[in-house]
């Protein structure tokens, strides 16, 4: 029994550390807005950003009132049905800190969504997906793995576990990142892709995004992020292990962080050579993108995996990536982002991946607090049986499911109501100025124009 | 009696949460140069930036030899008079790490002014107030409220409290906002607008930032900075509420954060679709100031308002900046940033609101650290008594007052010695190229000329 | 004896303070290249931005595989042999949050050195040198110095200090960047200047950066990570002082923060008012460098000088940088970013301000944990003799030496085979055309030509 100091000695460090994690994973939301603002034309950068920016206001309210309800809330193991507009909160089981660390997973979702639709689609259609993306359709996923009560979850105390083990996606390749894929997979494909991005022929025709210093700059802020998204993902970092002298989630919560920091850095540079055998040049943007696809297939392992499996994990990503990049302009699939293949892709990959490579010490130090004694099941390559390889395939495809059988009737009927994209018109002329009131650069080149300096001479010394 | 083990982990564990909260809070300092450089045009992008950087240098060795002294030195209740270049720090009171906190805090409200005056003003004149603002009339305000001997302050033991309660201004919606806002008020009301801002009819005339990215990037940066400023300002997190199980600072930092989160969200949304009725437009930008409006009047009471509660704040705030914007519009004050209506107009409404919302409870927790049958004024409208609501008002009527006795003579006396104001020529030209050598941004175009390339070769092959 | 509740306490805390420390330092990998990317012409911002961004990943996948194994492992006083692949890691030593502290650390160096010869270097010379500098001979510095076996240490428990020393470079001033600046003073050397930096007759023809809002950005997050980068050099927080009640590491820590702020925000004051002397304008640019070269000089001795030290540490850092940039040019030696001068010359003096100011009870704290009755020699200056004086200027001369030594013959040999730099022609047309597929940015000017509008709406039609 702990003393009361020892209680507020332990609930002290576990929030500072959860806190700064959550401010960390806010951080990716700056990270997406400028990836975003940088992969589009400049017409459609204010566009793109403002989706961002409403993400995060219309996600804050939002997951306050219901979202965290639904995904943690008791009563069931489909959907949470307390908590609403934190009632109750704080309590035995969670504290604000908790709260505001699933509310920056939450605001994240949607914003994988938009890079996919981007350049096209109304804003007001953006509000109602959104809305329902980050309001019901994530949290129930979210419920499913990773509240105790779920019926996917690792975390069930050894009783009721699907197959003996539950699926293990620890920070949300597949919770987050994959059902963020696959509703802008849904999106992209209702839509169509980009007025000008395949020709006549059905060739693909380069779209740059006008702004490669943004596309950097948010590659480093996510990664920046995932520091909080993977390592935060223990909630406490004040547990330790039995059997392990001076080990305890501090040493999980670091070794965590060097495995996602691997599986990056690997995929990014399997992708700068390998691009630089199919394309020829070395592409940064290349490099940023094989990146973030690492670290999507690493979220789901990256607290049950030993540094060289995140190596693996990372290889995989980078040609998972390729791939689906090639497939996608076969079948002139166009995501301006590439936000299916790399959140979708590499996000289902990271689920498989951790059901051959997760290794059963860290399994039970993530899931039982290291305790002495207790065995379940592992990566199949390590030995570990078919238990965990098989939930991480149901997680897949129920997630897969889950998302396409709610998002994709939705994106349908704003399709039909002519409510989801823009007229061809807008979209020449570009979405800032036909639904923002104006462009997200300024030149004013006019302002040395010697009769307008005439002019405001007079006016200026009229104000003065 | 704690023993010295006990002494060791609380004090390390605070110094975490201080330390890594005042690095977040100079984040804030980027994310106003950001937010500065992209509100103005391209012409004054450069000096504005430097006006941000110079603070933090300015006001770095200044807030060490004497702004922290005038702040938390003793003696009396209106301005300290020890501590100065940290002599005799740390103490028993105060460590380096609260001074980095505060110093933080400090940096940060010349950047609010700098947004009033920003364009039109001359960089020495903007040497002169700074100093001036962050190296006294600042200091001087955090004493009254924040200093323990200040007559303002809500933590005096119980002895000796304004109207029996002082005002609570938890993270400076008054200290440091409105104290900012006003000195940019008058700055800009005595500089008057900028050179074409207003038609011969006073009209306005657009001027819109060059760059929405760069809004958007320093609103986020600003967000993220203010998890460090409003739950950063407990100061101490591992402090246990006696009568709370389980409870203690941890709990409270957290629901500051999420307070903070819920009032900035809530303004942002309620600025975008009050904005799309007014303005016929989603203008991301509007969006951006509206969030920054929730976060400045939620950082008075951040700490002693439930969740919902914050909604409200939120929900004014945006009409309260909507108000004053309109308002300054026909009054024709030009403050290119919205400063003095954000941070002044919102900081005065969160003041405000404290006195109106204040829970007893939270109260309690943070100014008695929760001791057990303390009573004390709280919100109005929770049944608290008129005591808080007075002294936020006397707070509100004293800085405003302070703001304007120094300030605004300063900017008058500036301005007869025609100190203040750049000439028009240098004003069209823009300031960069009329005071920094160059502009911010260069093309580079003439690099692929013929002639140019020619001419270069021989000197490249002499030179190598 | 610490107890096992005690010792997970300790572990806890320190991995917090030590792991979000390295998140800091790693952001400044993200301020590189932003400063980088701003201070070259746009025809050159991708390649830039992509060195800094494969400094990242192959720094992390080498410096797993073996830098930190040179650096950290045991068995000699010049070089690490064991810990390879993180093999035997955790173990009493070190657990995983060590490692990605100074990882962090280590892909920091590369990003020096491309500063110096941006904008004329061939890709694949990058990745060798790249490669060389971070995986061997960055560890093998940070070995000698770092490690508490190296043969420079001021760790070694008294026996064996050099002069009774050893050097104190406490974040690393020479490890870090004394090491970068003298790799970029050889590789800029060798390459030669950029076409067109002097004319016919050797004077300087200005080469401005082509966005000064990325400078200023890159600057404050470098500003940013630096507070994870001095202060995080402890190692450990929770580290009590037996002398001084209430003081322990925590104490240093925010000590370190505020000297590290002192001494660059002092620079830049000398700077901005030197340069205004000497070039005649308030140049925000200036500023930034001169606070880099503040920071560069502090990192020696940011943890055993007073905070009045700090300001003169960074006054004559500004001048060490005005006076090396003049001399640079006069020697028509061309470094785009300043790095030799400014990570080298400002590393230097860094050093040996330390062997000057170092005060006793400062450096028994940081080195043997405030141990009573200790004596080590301190500062010459404050009367500490002559030992670590002698032992700076000793770490000065071999670091110079052993990176001169290992990376002149390395760029000579790739100048020699004409793998160093790029040719006349690619120069000219700029780096990111030739060597990466596109420009960093792009403007689509023709979206708004009428005959493209016409092709693309049947085009639209076809594909909808």
């Amino acid at each position: 029994m702990a003393t009361s100091w020892e209680t507020s000695v332990t609930e002290s460090i576990n929030a500072v550390y959860l806190l700064f994690s959550a401010y960390l994973v806010f951080v990716m939301q700056l990270g997406f807005a400028m990836l975003c603002a940088g992969s589009v034309r400049a017409k459609n950068a204010l566009n793109v950003m403002l989706t961002n920016v409403v993400d995060a206001v219309v996600g804050t309210v939002s997951y306050y009132l219901f979202g965290f309800a639904f995904a943690f809330g008791g009563s069931n193991p489909f959907i949470g049905t307390s908590f609403f507009a934190l009632h109750h909160v704080p309590n035995d089981s969670y504290d604000y800190a908790y709260f505001l660390y699933q509310w920056a997973f939450a605001i994240a979702v949607a914003g994988i969504t938009s890079g996919s639709i981007a350049e096209r689609t109304q804003f007001s259609a953006y509000l109602v997906y959104s809305s329902l993306l980050t309001g019901f359709v994530y949290p129930v996923v979210a419920h499913w793995v990773w509240s105790s009560e779920g019926w996917l979850s690792p975390s069930a105390g050894g009783v009721g576990l699907l197959f003996g083990s539950g699926a293990i996606d620890f920070a949300g390749s597949g919770v987050v990142h994959l059902v963020g894929g696959i509703a802008g997979l849904w999106g992209a494909v209702i839509e169509g892709p980009r007025v000008g991005r395949f020709d006549a022929f059905g060739k693909p025709v380069p779209m740059r995004g006008h702004n490669a210093t943004l596309v950097v700059l948010g590659t480093f802020l996510l990664w920046f992020g995932w520091f909080g998204f993977n390592p935060g993902s223990y909630a406490r970092i004040l547990v330790p292990y039995p059997d392990a002298p001076d080990q305890g989630n501090w040493t999980g919560v670091g070794r965590t962080a060097v495995t996602t920091a691997l599986a990056g850095s690997t995929a990014g540079l399997v992708t700068l050579f390998g691009r630089r055998l199919l394309a020829g040049h070395w592409d940064a943007l290349d490099v940023c993108n094989g990146l973030l696809g690492g670290f999507v297939a690493i979220t789901s392992g990256c607290a049950v995996v030993e540094p060289w499996a995140a190596i693996v994990c990372g290889f995989f990503a980078a040609w998972v990536l390729i791939g689906l990049n090639t497939l996608a302009l076969k079948l002139r699939f166009d995501d301006p982002l590439e936000a299916a293949p790399l959140h979708g892709g590499c996000g289902a990959w990271g689920l498989i991946f951790t059901g051959l490579f997760a290794k059963e010490e860290l399994v039970v130090q993530a899931y039982e607090s290291g305790e002495v004694g207790v065995s379940r099941p592992f990566g199949l390559l390590l030995g570990g049986g078919w238990g965990l390889l098989l939930a991480q395939v149901v997680a897949v495809v129920v997630i897969v499911g889950w998302v396409s059988l709610t998002m994709a009737p939705l994106f349908y009927v704003l399709h039909k109501l002519h409510l989801l994209r823009i007229s061809v018109d807008e979209e020449l002329a570009g979405l800032d100025i036909s639904s923002h009131g104006g462009y997200a650069y300024v030149a004013h080149p006019e302002e040395h124009h010697p009769r307008f300096y005439a002019d405001y001479t007079s006016i200026a010394d009229g104000t003065r």
